[in-house]
């Protein structure tokens, strides 16, 4: 891409939350020749990635991997288990759990929203209530979006477990977890969840392109039911294939090359201390907010997402002037305010392939941007998370797994 | 994908009929970080491949791009002009028809499927007697593959279009070119095609991950009264964004950087000479298997590809047997037969990045490949191709375009 | 270089003086197949190149490109000109004059090396009043380290130019400019330098395994008497076949290739800008570094870098003890402190492919790694060169060049 | 390297005698951020090719890696054992033969260089005559290529090993292998030879830019006595470093990543395999020749070279017109004849990361180039080499090392 404006000289921040920055080895290990996706060397490959992103999702049912981006996924969730004019109960934890309703309608569904005013994660107790009153059991599904990726607040799936479990309602629980896998602790099966969605872009680190269905037993026998027509999505297509580490259409083989040397990698790092990494950054910018004297959107320390944050504007002021600042002075991406958070917030993506000197380059971007686009704050928020971070540092290491 | 098993020394030839080869350029191209498909410059390689690629398919209309395999595009194109219970009016052209035609009915549809012997391109008369006796004008569309990838059978597409014109029907008219875009020529305006499907693994040179519908007013208006569930493959939800340059939800960045690059390599070369490439090496490969004294599958020299060639194996011998031994000694990929050609032939892909002398080593490692497995053959088909090519490099070179 | 060992995540910040961090668009551009170094297509990129590092020197007279590293230029700079007994005048800037000197002695010749304390540039004064004693002009060179990257001291060469001029004395001006050409202001032709040295693994932002030799007619001149055995670093054997764009042995065809995209690539931003940009990152740098209570070793302000900053260590405090740390915990590589230096001084690299925010993180990181090595030191620094660079980025952007 | 010209599709087929093409894993490997020389990293690297470097020239002694291209080597062989008017014995064997006597006078010494007509490898005959006649143990060196770049003539090293002993002469034995290191077989410890010099960019698969000298202790000895001026090329200066895994300057960090990559990928092939696969390539490739009519330079079946193969041109026609109608037509780039053999014979390179395939489309390129160009030959030659290398195909797969 190169081009013959204005050089910007060194690395751009890419701190918005997702897609996050691709690591080199990621990047390099894609840039190989295709290879024939019927031959025996793209089965050695298909059963590696196949095996491998099992460990990722913590489950042993099988994963679908899509040659296709996170919404793709979405969408085959709800279409693999429900059929035309099912009940779907939803929580508006913001923008996508949004985005993610008014898909189920489009596919013929009728999802229940219970609503939220964007600065929390879904609440069990309402969902349990909602569930109770179900005697019917109408409801086939509850459909909960993990870490919610326009406000930065996470749903407890293990609690919304236990709200249907308490209810003794049979619905099936989907969650997505687009913007957490590999980055928030996340359990496909001792969480008990039935499908749980997930894309390339985020804590793979991977550029977009695959998307994920990890299921369950209970999933694949709903699936039998399921009247919503489909073929590319479906799961009945695809899982006969994938038994011999194969696809039953074009894979994104290249995408794939990236997705083996992303396991590797997670693995080589280990898993808990790829989580102990984003909590440590997430807490670092949040300590970073308040120095400045801004609020953060997540209401709740308990709903605090440690894949990004997002920041409420003081009154007056548009966080979309303040995001253009940062990009043109500082080559820093931020993410904008989604809907109805638009121009109220921005939001600082600490999630993926980062280390504690991008994160206080970042923050130290947000810093300068604030001064530049005059939004009144404090300083030392930069200093802040420094602080905090040179604390973490002189812990004792841990070895890694 | 490095491996501590016994290296194989240089290039793979990749003979398939796709993915193809993917030049360095473009695997260069992607092996980039991945930008905010939200921001400023990915708003401008938006424009310029949602542009560009207008000129591969001839076409002055909107062009869909998905971040997903081919097969998506083939479920768009049928989820976004029809309606459960439409019929289709479909041609055995081979097993990808037929795949297609199977999808179709998966989503609610009515096919009906004109049989064929595998062995020709579809039947422009047949299509045109089905739909003079279609009185009531109850087929909705007429779904064509313009290169049947499992046989190396073309449609002449214009005559698919005078058949509609001349019954004066009003159905729709689908083609599916994954297999000729970008080495066939295609004309999505002139030739009067409603939805053209796509994928960017063959004549475009990319890695799968990527695939296309162009459009037509006339699709763009029955799109209207669709009633297939859907969101990933929705036009109405991607147009509005397309306008801008962006995208509905998460594109696939990366393969986009590489798009951008092959529709420039492909105006480098002139779209003509690409094409004319691409029926020397046929022409090659052609003479080379009467050489060997074998059968091109492929029965009317009107309905030959320029993209692929299918060989029929003499009576008794296995083409997958053959197939293998050209992989273990020669590191040569070709095609497999497709379910009722499976074991009767094998497919020699010729298009995508290639050049003379590799297409000489291509089937110089198939003579050698038949000797090998036993296959009774004359020698001298390499030959052959050569002495076609020497007499075609003898002509006076073309200026590029 | 993948690895199975525990994995550091996100990117290595490199903060040495060099070698700097590649651009990827750099890195891309030597990812390509090795071309005949004697076909058209090299001779090409060969006139490119040899054209267009002369417009980085701002020479109009030849530029010999050797493949080999940095190192072998200064011996060639030597070799070619100056012949075995020869006096030549050099002066102590620090280590790498210092190893300059005792090249100059392997290869036979006499330097006369003016002491100094490390802490300042050459003294153009104490030059010309050597110069002055050499009534028979036994000096044949004067020997300068224009950036001397053991100190972060810079030579103002026109200084030293007037004082051989003012001496009237025939001695011919060398110049190493390892660590600042492309990075600082350099002129070879406008400042009447008759051989300037330099390397591709700095400013110009390339890996190392090129290096140049600017040269002037009266080196050119000198050149036909030399009398040190050569025949890799002769420009003799090297001019008569740049002319038509090729090398008299293999060159190092992929780093051209890399060095022909640097090229494009400062021009982009402009030389002016990128000097700016040095300018500023030294700035801030040296401001933090007081702000830390620290002390920058380069004692006058008139001779400060703008490639690198060496900063003394409190007394009692090892400064690679500090450097393991800042490596251990945060992944930054540091510049030791050579020879004299070492144990006292680490260099912080702010040259090649850098930006504000990088180097922010960077010195976050400096800041970090004092507070876990318990150098005694304030807080504050990075603050400090934030408010600096917030400074600068408040007025007006100026347009690129 | 892009560019706006009409594109040549599909891949270069690089067919001279070196730079060879650089296999995707090794461009792959070096397509990485530069790291600190002087770092921990770096060390590790630095232990792993200085020891492996060892098993490919077969020693057990020091091999020296510069950062810089063959050339260099030749010259730190003789600039490192030999003093002025030094006298050393060569043997004409061809270009490059003459090229390192030409060096030799440059560097002062005083070569007896024994005459030959360029069709043969070096004669130990003549060698121990020469020997034998020098009483006075004048001549210090004895120095002989290997692999004749210019004619594709080996000499058989164990013969002049002898020719030297059974002289009873304290010479030192000087071998250039940088055509055939890690193509044909050599071994630097068994043979006794004092100093091997080589390069990466032919048998190690790499891109120009390192090169080596591997050691016998005599050549310490004996350097310990050389008075010719050097630093950048002096053993005495890298050992100590090398000793911990470091450079005494800035090596060549990315081609040292490649070379790791090499050393493993023909130890993965096995360096017998990789030997056996050259002589096959080479054995096909004089088939061809001969098929045609045409002459082998090399005279004797004994001298063949496995790495190239010189053909003479029919009297009257030019091997150079030829070469340019291969290239223009056919993208192939094939060796030109050098000084006294310019226009009267063209090269077919061999060696490297080829297969069969490539092979043979690089024969049926020679046949169509001979045809387009009017050189008079028969067809067949391409035919020839398959039938060969069909018949290797068929005997029993070996096992790799």
């Amino acid at each position: 891409m190169s081009t013959n404006a204005a050089r910007v000289a060194g690395r751009h921040f890419l701190q918005i939350p997702g897609p996050t920055p691709v690591p080199d080895r990621i990047l390099r290990a894609m840039d190989m020749p295709t290879i024939d996706h019927r031959g025996p060397e793209f089965q050695k490959l298909g059963r590696r990635v196949l095996e491998g992103i099992k460990t990722i999702f913590k489950t042993d049912s099988p994963v679908i991997i899509y040659p296709a981006s996170g919404t793709g996924a979405w969408e085959a969730a709800l279409a693999n288990v429900l059929s035309s004019g099912d009940k779907v109960l939803m929580f508006e934890t913001g923008h996508f759990a949004t985005l993610w309703k008014n898909m189920a309608i489009k596919l013929g569904l009728k999802p229940e929203f219970i609503a939220s005013d964007w600065r929390i994660g879904a609440d069990a107790a309402a969902i349990e209530a909602k569930l109770r009153e179900d005697k019917n059991h109408e409801i086939k599904a509850v459909c909960v979006v993990h870490n919610e990726t326009s406000t930065g607040c996470i749903t407890r799936i293990p609690e919304v477990r236990k709200a249907i479990d308490a209810a003794g309602h049979p619905a099936l629980l989907l969650v997505d977890t687009i913007s957490s896998l590999a980055s928030i602790d996340f359990r496909h099966d001792e969480w008990g969840v039935d499908v749980t969605v997930s894309g390339s872009q985020k804590g793979l680190m991977l550029p977009p392109g695959l998307s994920f269905n990890a299921l369950s037993d209970k999933a694949l026998a709903a699936a039998k039911g399921s009247t919503i027509p489909k073929l590319f999505w479906s799961w009945e297509e695809m899982l006969p294939h994938n038994e011999k580490g194969y696809f039953p259409y074009t894979p994104g083989t290249n995408l794939l090359y990236g997705l083996a040397e992303a396991i590797d990698m997670l693995h080589e790092e280990g898993l808990d201390n790829v989580f102990a990494r984003h909590d440590r950054h997430a807490e670092a910018t949040r300590r970073a907010v308040r120095a400045w004297g801004l609020e953060v959107l997540c209401r709740e320390p308990k709903d605090y997402s440690s894949s990004l944050t997002a920041v409420l504007m003081p009154e007056g002021h548009d966080a979309d002037a303040f995001r253009e600042k940062t990009l043109a002075h500082f080559d820093m991406s931020l993410g904008t305010g989604l809907t109805k958070l638009s121009g109220r917030v921005f939001r600082i993506g600490h999630l993926g392939d980062t280390n504690d000197l991008t994160m206080l380059g970042a923050l130290s971007g947000v810093e300068m941007g604030l001064s530049l686009a005059g939004v009144p704050h404090k300083k030392g928020g930069a200093q802040a998370a420094m602080d905090y971070l040179t604390e973490c540092a002189a812990r004792p290491m841990k070895a890694a797994a």
